[in-house]
């Protein structure tokens, strides 16, 4: 798996699904090309997936926020006779590394969130129509979803048969979601997730797995029904709406660097440290909504927004030994308080609401990605309002105090902005400055009240929004300390150690999903019983059974 | 490891705990003999401590509640003159297995648990003075507390070094307390848990580490005056009431069966089943509070939960193949319903209050004991009000409509306390009966009403009290394949699917000990950067540094 795995496609390029729009409903048929697997060895039968069909359900889901605002709900259905689809490919997981089958759940845990995302702040609906079996990861991926209708026709089924079959867990979110969003009784729970063949019909209405079975010949009609009611809920612009399009990356990939428009990555392979340099924007905003409209995908904040997604994305899945990110920006901060002045002002706006959301998700995989985060605050830089999330979002951040000799640049500053307190909250449901002074509430109220002003190094640590404050003297020193320290530690213990600090206070289904399923997952993985070569992944499909260590841990 | 670890003891007994009772404030020093560790193969050196330290530990916590209504406040200190505590022993985690070193964090997690409902719930406050070192799980035992004091003397320090020294993590709750007890801002804890060495007197205490650094010369005057503080809020009865003992278990221990007063564990190593049957009481509860008292340790519900609560750990322990836990009763319901009554009458006596919190912990054992849960709810059981609640943890229930051929005992049936609905809360804040029926709230509401009734077993299973009511035409083969088809999991996936399915709903601090932070924890001690022949653990103290994988997961 050395190949560089691409996240950016488009409808005219998916293989494995179908993306058809007409007026206020849109279909999103799964018709998995079993001949198209992301790498060798396996075929992606039975509407199974991997990560290559993943990336295209990602990038459909947010075609359809930005390029559709006229979509109320979309029907996620099969293209299949016989199957809705069989999950995770098998042996697509029995053939990664364990890091590889890391990283490819967290995106696809991204990606199910994604879509209740959009139920929940664009109006845009899911209802997912299952005709055929659902399992595993296609069951995972109903869930996901606001509504789950089911053919009653003695065929089709849900079920997670991860334990029985494989020894893992329904990790992309299907133990909660079947606990926390379905409700499920835990005993009947219990008993669905060990039932290999899944349960039909009534009793998966009974058990609260799905919301509707409907008889074959009315399921058109009921799927129709289900649709306009789930519609006549949305507050979508709806028919009069035009999206803007998505336009492909300005990217040139190099060797150990990757250029965008406004953001660059440098990777240091020596140190394993990528350092991830965001550029302001170069001109102030647009005077209306009408503009930013016109802007489209040009516009500053999404156009930063979607490289820097693909930054995260490139770095977690190519760039495996990178330990940590570093975060630089270059550019004025008053031109970036700007940008979010006009956001904040046009929120009301389908396209700002909707670029508001797609920054709090980019915001969320910051927090997701599992290497050190440093956030390096120095002279010219513009970590200001949105910019200055980012370094909320690291581990660390460092401030330099006046300047380095022989740079006359301004000192480096630091800045709140509206959208510092309340747009953007993370995983957790705090914004990342509520999680950050748990302990001292007031410290938040605090920094509010210097919102709009150019803070200095010291007037940031003070305000405890920067951990250190330091001056030209220590600033080279005490930067590679930590640097080197960081290289020193253990990977798993700094990505266990991080998984913690990072998500303070209450816990959502999101944060349980991570936190809770993703954790016990990772350790299912490592165990033998699964992942060994005796394990149920490796056996599967072999007609031999799975050889159990039967201890309890 | 194939000795028996055995968790009864007694003060006179202690070799690391010095406990010392005078009048509101007790101490409760710490003063670790190097000489006896619980296995061969290390000291414990510098007031390290393995299981065997903790077991004395979590004896004093439970005989200071029980014998001790007078004390108010517990003062925990050392007792090595330049060493608080040096946390859990590093070559005893090296050498453990896996399924050792869990079971370990999950008991002393569980400790640490219940010196902080001594504190809520008890009237029982805590205080840590900290002289010395508190590094690793000493510091996560003052964490535990309800106020840190450290000497403020230039040598003193809190640390949480485990990620820099062993390249796991500080999973005995310590990430965890910083962050949502301690509420530390998350960049200085992930300084904190960065820095071997520790901090010390102001820092911590602007850190949010600790409450108070005081200098030497004050240090006792100060503990002193905390703990006057303290006792000042506690609602504990105080200086007139004189506490029970907790005598010696009467206990028969056999190859494949424990047999106690009024439990009797039979195991069946062919199926790696266990049977745990509950006696219910053989009389009817005193007519008095005083009698109740001078019952004490005999009184059945308390003599109930101590057996229980050994038998759990005992299983843990000592059985680590055994798979499935098979729960069930014998007994009169209504006398246990009249103990229930007795105890709900008389919940305002010490006694009482203690008896009603010691089953909401041992309920939480059953919920945290990583073996399938199933009980069998037959003719002649006494799953009633407290019981019945065992039932409720349960990951299944079964239960026989009307009686097997030739039995001709009453019919089994199921009844409902006011201790079903409000005293026994999981680790999630809410009753299991809550937590059952998160998806339908109405359902508790219904169970409610029939409080006090004796339920057939169709009721039961239409009241969605049990998961499955059988006849005896198909109890038998129904039961055998539930239990056949649990011994052909994988141990690992039920292990995580059961720790999934168990804590539907919110998440409190306890929950998120035991779900994101311990199992990221088991996940780092399954991976060879700590575990390994090369790993950190493994190499601590060799002169030669551990070698890290660097990749990142």
């Amino acid at each position: 798996m050395t190949q560089r795995i691409e996240f950016q496609t488009q409808p005219e390029r998916y293989r494995h699904w179908k993306l058809r729009c007409e007026g206020e409903v849109a279909e999103l048929i799964m018709d998995v090309d079993e001949a198209a697997p992301l790498f060798e060895g396996y075929q992606l039968k039975l509407n199974s997936y991997d990560l290559g069909v993943d990336i295209e359900l990602a990038d459909a889901v947010q075609r359809l926020r930005f390029e559709h605002p006229e979509v109320k709900v979309v029907v996620l259905k099969s293209g299949k006779e016989r199957v809705f689809c069989a999950g995770a490919n098998i042996r697509m997981l029995a053939g990664s590394t364990h890091a590889h089958k890391v990283n490819f759940c967290k995106f696809t845990n991204e990606t199910r969130n994604g879509i209740e995302d959009a139920s929940a702040n664009s109006g845009q609906k899911y209802l997912c129509a299952i005709r055929g079996t659902a399992a595993g990861g296609g069951y995972e991926l109903a869930l996901a979803t606001d509504r789950i209708l089911l053919a009653d026709d003695g065929n089709s089924s849900v079920a997670l048969p991860e334990l029985p079959l494989l020894a893992v867990l329904p990790g992309t979110g299907g133990l909660t979601r079947v606990t926390d969003k379905r409700k499920a009784r835990r005993d009947l729970a219990d008993a669905f997730c060990t039932v290999e063949e899944g349960v039909k019909g009534a009793r998966a209405v009974k058990w609260r797995l799905v919301d509707q079975a409907v008889a074959n010949s009315k399921f058109e009609a009921a799927v129709k029904e289900a649709a306009a009611k789930l519609a006549a809920t949305s507050d979508r612009p709806g028919g009069d709406a035009r999206g803007v399009a998505l336009t492909p990356l300005e990217r040139k990939i190099e060797a150990d660097a990757v250029t965008y428009s406004c953001v660059k990555v440098e990777i240091d392979r020596a140190t394993r440290r990528a350092t991830v340099t965001i550029q302001g924007p170069g001109e102030p905003p647009p005077a209306t909504a009408q503009t930013m409209w016109e802007q489209g995908a040009q516009f500053w904040p999404l156009r930063l927004a979607r490289e820097l997604d693909d930054v995260l994305l490139h770095l977690r899945l190519n760039e495996g030994e990178t330990g940590v990110l570093i975060f630089k920006s270059q550019g004025d901060p008053t031109q970036v308080l700007a940008y979010d002045a006009f956001i904040a002002a046009n929120k009301d706006h389908w396209l700002a609401r909707e670029i508001l959301h797609y920054w709090k998700r980019v915001l969320k995989r910051i927090d997701l990605t599992s290497r050190s985060l440093v956030a390096l605050i120095e002279p010219g830089s513009c970590f200001a309002g949105t910019l200055a999330e980012i370094a909320f979002a690291c581990d660390r951040s460092f401030m330099l105090i006046g300047a380095q000799k022989g740079d006359n640049r301004q000192p480096a500053t630091l800045a709140l902005s509206a959208l510092n307190f309340g747009p953007y909250p993370m995983s957790n449901g705090l914004t990342r400055l509520a999680t950050r002074f748990l302990g001292e509430p007031e410290s938040v109220e605090k920094a509010k009240a210097e919102t709009g002003k150019a803070l200095d190094a010291e007037t940031a640590e003070e305000l405890g929004l920067v951990t250190t404050a330091l001056d030209s003297v220590d600033w080279d020193d005490e930067v590679r300390i930590f640097l080197e320290e960081r290289s020193s530690f253990s990977a798993d213990g700094l990505t266990g150690m991080e998984a913690n600090l990072r998500f303070a206070g209450p816990e959502t289904m999101e944060t349980k999903i991570f936190g809770r399923l993703t954790a016990w997952q990772n350790w299912i993985f490592q165990r033998p019983n699964a992942a060994g070569a005796e394990g149920a992944l490796k056996r599967y499909g072999t007609g031999v059974k799975a050889s159990f260590n039967p201890e309890r841990v």
